[in-house]
């Protein structure tokens, strides 16, 4: 698909992540001024609770974008989505009719505080990267047993916590935990000292489900995608994995891009899912092209110096999708609600450059990165900041997420301190 | 602590669950009434919402009770509960001098319907009874290496899902899932063959929570506590929970009773946790005694026949109180909130008879249980009403729970039939 124009001259730059053709849904505030829903054209952000007070947007009966998140235009249903961007679309489309009363509308997307883009009503985590389950199982039980005898079977997943779901740029402390080395007879009590990232792309439910659905059905409630970064502290993990699965571990925080991006937007990327070694049941077969070609890049900055790509690789490279996951999601009989978040897995390439993870880039901390500046990294340090990008390159244009970044802060000296 | 007497005389006999000691917290609708706020006192219901608009219960400057569940009272914090439930008594206590006005207020809890008491935030399951955990740990890796290295130090748990908590006497339709049983080579996609309970207490948090709070803080955060049916499908379980824990296995539903025992109704019951193999971290030691002495029953009933008692056992079998898995959720930096739930785990106690899930009590299917009819189950079957009940003795008073039961409805012939 070729470039959408804009008469947002900036929306017209193949380098830009926000052309016509994406349109995504974040929440931003100016100033003192109440949070609310925004949609990203060029270098500016359309106010869509002025859109729709000017009477320029409207979609139902009830007001749904004067509220700092996009979960009550989720809950209108995918007619709706549709109409909304068909609607923006004509709006903001070079030569608009209603150009004149648009513009003032607009506000410079270098003034506004992004915000958490929507309401997480649960948050779920995935295990569906082949490369990094392979990579991890292979540190953990050797390259023979890497793969547990599941994971080509069903996507691999684990519930977290919505609570400690953060937009980009807000600062991440490094936790502590109870840890045990191997070369000390008791645990201990002590801040993360392997705190590490995991490059992932979040989908969010967009329509309610109870029961079973199908893949198809599961594609169709998704609204959009997100980038984040599922921060791990390993040497937590490490120790409580055994036998539930991750808590603390992966509880202090987890961040997102703040632009939701469409379903719609990504349509023209999708690709297939890669060769299966065994058939899939039939709940779970592909039902068309289920991923997307979305280019994934890594950078970290150590404190006052420059970033450095750490890891570049691509969304295709998971083995499920999230229309797969959401459907293995529901076979128990669970509802799934409207902002449901669900977490890829993380996302490696085949080669060393395209791991996901420190853990993997360093191979458990073995084999230090060195960054531009000559530092070294096993894991991440404090002061660091770690950002993820996203982007699928059009015909002349690119579909961004925005940064998904954040800094580590030092862990507290004492953390029960009052 | 001796019984207090009310002017309600149903509730001055030993056996009723709810005397004025109790004063539970639920939820209730009469007929096609919106559902409200009430406390059960012997067989009646207060209307809260009633006494509230009354002006006889005046808390603050909002409504609180005219909704239908109790997070807005929970966030009032800890003096208002103490304020709520020392005017409740005085309202509610023989002789008093309001008995005119409150009377007109008082429902026959035979003709309401009970609902969700409150609304379910995040939920949590641990796996903090010993008994509970050895007996599986036993059957799965045999009985030398029974407890993970880390059980004796931290209460193990893992996230769960919110959308699928129900009150007491909703039906549970036994889900489909992905099976492998041992003599097969490939996983298959069939209705659960093992589907089975487990008996465990639920705390809720009433107080949100930012960062590490110590025992005593997790114990001050504490709201009440109800009993927990963790519905869950060991077949499903078996094939997918490593290497992340269990998933589907416990989506299908999470069963709670419908009223909410407040800590303050529990607080002369407190007993201490059972000796510690190993000491504990200073941040997870006992400030005090930190379970609660409720005997715990369950029945089971075939569809058409009368129930058979299959467990009698104690909360105070518990390893971990609810406070010290608290504490132990918020290491790594993680908000709580009001409304958030933690299952304790399954409570065994250490004989047979005293075991808290049929996977225990018929040893993994292999020791079918004998039930009064003469049926035998080693798992739950289609029709089965599974109860658990709890009750602490006072002096000439009992505090109860009500009923945490459910039906099990046959899986469906097609899930994805519409």
């Amino acid at each position: 698909m070729p470039l959408k124009t804009s008469w947002i001259r900036t929306a017209n730059s193949a380098d830009c992540p926000f052309p016509l053709n994406n349109l995504p849904y974040g929440v931003f505030s100016i100033g003192e001024e109440e949070p609310r829903c925004g949609v990203a054209i060029g270098d500016q952000i359309l106010d869509m609770a002025a859109a729709e007070e000017s009477g320029l947007i409207a979609l139902g009966d009830v007001p749904l974008f004067d509220v700092p998140y996009w979960n009550d235009l989720m809950a209108e249903g995918p007619a709706v989505w549709a109409a909304l961007r068909d609607r923006l679309t004509a709006l903001l489309a070079e030569g608009a009719a209603e150009r004149d009363s648009v513009e003032p509308l607009l506000v410079p997307m270098a003034e506004a505080t992004l915000h958490m883009p929507f309401v997480v009503s649960e948050y779920t985590d995935f295990y569906a990267g082949r490369n990094h389950a392979f990579n991890v199982g292979t540190m953990f039980r050797g390259p023979e047993n890497a793969l547990p005898p599941n994971w080509l079977h069903i996507p691999i997943g684990y519930n977290g916590r919505a609570s400690s779901v953060y937009v980009s740029g807000t600062e991440v402390r490094r936790p502590w935990g109870q840890l045990k080395s191997p070369d000390h007879d008791k645990p201990a009590f002590l801040p993360c000292r392997r705190f590490d990232f995991e490059l992932e792309i979040g989908a969010i439910v967009g329509v309610d489900s109870d029961g079973p659905i199908t893949v198809q059905e599961a594609d169709d409630n998704i609204f959009g995608y997100v980038l984040l970064n599922d921060w791990s502290a390993r040497d937590i993990q490490a120790w409580e994995y055994q036998p539930l699965g991750p808590f603390q571990a992966k509880a202090t925080a987890t961040t997102l891009s703040p632009w939701i991006v469409t379903k719609a937007a990504l349509e023209p990327f999708r690709v297939d899912t890669p060769p299966r070694e065994f058939e899939l049941l039939d709940h779970l077969k592909d039902c068309g092209p289920m991923l997307y070609d979305i280019d994934l890049a890594v950078t970290l900055a150590p404190q006052g110096q420059p970033a450095t790509t750490i890891s570049r690789t691509n969304y295709r490279e998971m083995y499920y999708s999230s229309a797969q996951q959401l459907a293995h999601h529901t076979t128990a009989g669970g509802p799934m609600n409207v902002g449901d978040l669900l977490g890829s897995g993380t996302i490696s390439g085949a080669t060393k450059p395209e791991r996901g993870s420190l853990l993997e880039l360093s191979w458990g901390g073995k084999e230090p990165l060195t960054l531009d500046s000559g530092e070294t990294r096993t894991f991440l340090e404090d002061g660091d900041t770690l950002a993820l990008t996203g982007a699928a390159k059009g015909d002349g244009y690119t579909i961004g997420f925005g940064s998904c970044s954040g800094t580590v802060l030092p862990a507290l000296e004492d953390p029960y301190a009052r």
